[in-house]
């Protein structure tokens, strides 16, 4: 082993709105051998997610955010490649949260050290449809949104990495699928993978009115489960399409993560009394536990070809605040990757 | 028996905001002998609700409207007077969505006529505290908002039919209560019920922030369950003030209902996801196999003590509309109702 240089990217300045690349410092560390009980590991890919632009505001308590001047962290896969812990040897896949850097040295347990599962899917799939993207479409589809066959699903952000997997499973469970995507080639992907009705938000004209129209004709018996990755006007649509009893999970909104002003309200909460819809904000670090059962079923599906997913790649370290940066303008189709070794 | 008149309001044009006099107009009819398996009820006490003022809107698909011309309809309680329904006799007293009417006079099934349970409270009471109001409080408060002992639970409206029970309930199930109401006499009488922290919104300054600062302060460990009777600037305090897992039972928005443009929504919404709070709207009518337990216990509570009351009572079914108009103004303590007889 022996001495090493590894690249990083620390946080440099808070953003205030769209986050930019001075925000982001390279830094080139030095590791020494492998302290008792450390390991190395060597990323091959790391993950950016929309999630990380709400670390990177001032910490809230339970959710602690990115230190400035620190390393940042986030999903990544790599291989061992000196331990001095007994549980690992050299040679072994592990996902971690040891991203934004070519390479991890310290104590597997502090940044969330898993060994690979044994299923024939590719590594990187771990950072995307069969990891926390893909277990967030999971839990909050299956779990919070309890969808029936037949019923509608309407999903927002639907070519994303999480909403792409939203999507099919909704398909797989024989409901009805509306989805929201901005772009032609979202559009297509989308009805190559059976969803039924997709939305070009971005061909609409800008405000909840033109999007409450589109979901009323995509959707003419209503909405029964929203899964909303945007916010904003796509949950007043939703709303205003809800069925009695709808449910409708909030995974994120990106649309707002950027806002420097207060953004509007849904204009028509009133409605979620008599339809008796239930809103529900949640985070996949609550459903864990749901891990190793998710992994095995979604790997069954990648292998038997009911769920395909997409990549964006961006290729080396230095490529991580363009990968970032280009998921607030919409800059990727499914799951959007880093590739570094 | 024989022929009898009854005066009722009958429901003469929707109103576009806040409901007038000239809406409603009172109806003289002359009841003939009832047929073979009708019954005669003398209405004792009519309620109105908050909830009515949505039923005078264009009908929706799942909640049927008032109809334009017809009697109104809503909560009552009465004594049979005359019956050729086997199940009823002369004296019995029942429950009935007949009220706007002295007297009603048809088959018991077309209202919902229930006879009152053995319980000795007033018979009052089932159309408030142990009625669809008390369940309302109830059922939102412990089945959907989940109270533990040490929570906090921020209530608006909470001077309301609604709101002064789930108060008390959340009191009796050992949490801290901060609740909102407007005036100096509906503050102290939520003091004297050992409610912890009154907000009275009236003496705020208008807007969402000042309601913000107020309930920062009042639950500086944040809000783990809000019941929201009023929606709008109070919805968006509870979403700032939320912590991680709030529970957010939606009963009514009253803020709203008049509204005549569409009102600002939750600026904060974003804040959902992060801290999983769950919003979730409901109806009474939903809950309905709840109310033989909710019920027993509640006569229990009034009977101990450990549940008090308010009324606010008009006399006369010329005075409905007046009841019903003050709803809006907050010119009741607890519940409002309609002595007829």
């Amino acid at each position: 082993m022996g001495s090493e240089t590894s690249r990083e990217w620390r946080f440099k300045s808070r953003p205030v709105g769209l986050p930019k690349h001075s925000d982001f410092e390279l830094a080139t560390v030095k590791l020494a051998d492998p302290a008792e009980g450390e390991i190395r590991v060597r990323n091959h890919w790391m993950t950016v997610d929309p999630y990380m632009r709400g670390r990177m505001n001032e910490a809230k308590s339970y959710a602690p955010g990115f230190e400035l001047g620190q390393v940042m962290t986030g999903g990544a896969v790599g291989e061992v490649v000196a331990s001095r812990d007994p549980n690992y040897k050299p040679g072994d896949l592990v996902t971690s949260m040891a991203g934004w850097r070519e390479v991890f040295q310290g104590p597997a347990a502090s940044v969330g050290t898993q060994k690979l599962p044994p299923y024939p899917i590719p590594q990187q799939a771990y950072l995307g449809v069969a990891g926390m993207p893909g277990l967030t479409a999971y839990v909050g589809l299956l779990t919070l949104g309890q969808p029936k066959p037949g019923e509608t699903v309407f999903v927002s952000g639907a070519a994303g990495a999480v909403g792409s997997i939203v999507c099919q499973i909704a398909k797989l469970k024989g409901c009805r699928v509306v989805a929201s995507a901005g772009g032609a080639d979202k559009v297509k992907w989308l009805k190559d993978r059976g969803v039924d009705e997709v939305i070009d938000y971005k061909a609409l004209e800008p405000g909840p009115m033109p999007l409450i129209k589109a979901v009323r004709a995509a959707a003419p018996k209503g909405v029964d489960v929203y899964f909303d990755n945007v916010g904003g006007d796509h949950l007043t649509a939703a709303i205003d399409s809800a069925n009695p009893m709808a449910r409708m999970p909030i995974c994120g909104m990106i649309s707002v993560y950027n806002a420097t002003s207060p953004p509007a309200g849904p204009f028509n909460m009133a409605l979620i009394v008599g339809r008796q819809i239930k809103i529900q904000g949640f985070l996949v670090f609550s459903y864990f536990d749901q891990q190793a059962a998710f992994q095995k079923e979604m790997a069954g599906w990648i292998q038997s070809g009911q769920i395909t997913y997409e990549e964006t790649v961006m290729t080396g370290i230095e490529k991580a605040p363009d990968a970032f940066l280009a998921l607030f303008s919409g800059g990727n189709t499914g799951k959007m990757l880093v590739k570094l070794a």
